[in-house]
């Protein structure tokens, strides 16, 4: 079974790209964060209102605590690419979301993958994703065996 | 009676320049706010303590409601230059905050201006500086008549 | 005669807003930018072409040199607004384009003004804009009288 | 052997605090950068001169090709802490940083490492490291076997 992947179109801007004329690789990473947020505003669990809901004990942090990336080929000023985001596990108490950037012709530019723990303010304890957050990222699971 | 104004070193670094390769101007305010910061810490206001206070009744919101800024000359990578930050203004409810940017030769590469007012969070409402606020400000102040 | 401004969509997103809970000033001159390069796509000069063109000696570099904000209301995170861009003023050697951040009910959050100089880079000496790019922005031209 | 790590001061801004209240991911990259900017300055090859030497032949790009982040603990704004950045390898064409985030006392915040690769702009072909360079970042290599 192939799931389709979340698309976020991007175009770097000027302040995208530093003074080498590329993009800035902590920008890449605030790229990939806007990709996070409308998949996330999609599925029906927008961050702003995960954060601050009504009930504050209803607040569902959910702090990066691994990022990398892979800058493969220079994303320039100017360039119109796509971030392709996916779900690539979820488990008890956190999942991961990859990013792969893709022009029209599908060359890949960078990849990226952010670990999201869901985390309590506070203690910094560590509960288990509510069922219904499981489901919403789980029904946008990356398909197994993978091919990627 | 003339005031010395606070410093704030600063090097234009790799992402604050563009694809043009010049300072973007959002980043120039970033970097007068982080001026201002360091000053509000070295009068014995630091914001963090501003923001979130040990009683959260003592929180100071005091949101930028006004900026402005000149870029007389190019800023590039690899300047070393200095922000010098002054007093503008103490009003009852608002303080401004005026900024150069300066290389050693006392060049002039920028200027700028920020205006705080006191706000409360929820209701939207300007109360008083306090008193203790007001004096550290004024202690800063900038001499006046001045001849800048 | 009126004519529509540019629109420009945007959500603030997490990163935007600051510890404080609301759009960091700083960033919002990020999405004025933003909005300024949607619109010169629009009318057939994007920067990066403007900036970097097949012959370096087309290179046109349009430095912002003056910019100023006025932030009326919060702009926390989540919220989705328009930037309403407008050319106001087409010079010899320079354009003033400004901003509005409005929401569906044209509640008006922000507003910003940018200054553009054209500007050559070695010399710093400032020639005239090209005719094609008068043309291209008084096309879009704030409308006068304006009852704003 | 023991080598000390390269040690940067880094107050945490309102700016770098998002909605969340904690450092934006992306943001701790910037500083990671900075870090790095400063390292290269002590070594006597500050990037802004390697990127646009005196002869353009002389350039020196360093694009960063891998980077990953652990962020183990909040970083709040308000608070100060150092970035403590190592030579971790370097190769024939490319060299590794590692950054430790610490407090006064010594408690880890976040890792990091960057991958930088010589590049040739035009081409994408990737020659070796000048021996100048290998020599001064083999100077602050990371002592082996670490026991870090």
């Amino acid at each position: 079974m192939t799931r389709t992947p979340f698309v976020y179109e991007l175009i770097v801007r000027l302040h995208d790209a530093d003074a080498a004329g590329v993009i800035f690789y902590g920008h890449l990473f605030r790229h990939f964060h806007d990709a996070y947020e409308s998949f996330m505003d999609s599925i029906g669990f927008p961050l702003h209102r995960a954060i601050r809901p009504q009930e504050p004990s209803d607040a569902l942090c959910l702090p990066i605590m691994q990022a990398n990336a892979e800058l493969a080929l220079p994303l320039r000023h100017g360039m119109r690419v796509r971030v392709l985001l996916e779900v690539e596990e979820v488990r008890e108490r956190s999942f991961a979301i990859v990013y792969r950037v893709v022009d029209s012709a599908g060359q890949v530019y960078a990849r990226g993958r952010t670990l999201h723990v869901l985390t309590e303010p506070g203690s910094g304890r560590r509960p288990r994703l509510p069922e219904g957050l499981r489901q919403a990222l789980g029904s946008r699971n990356r398909a197994r065996p993978s091919t990627d």
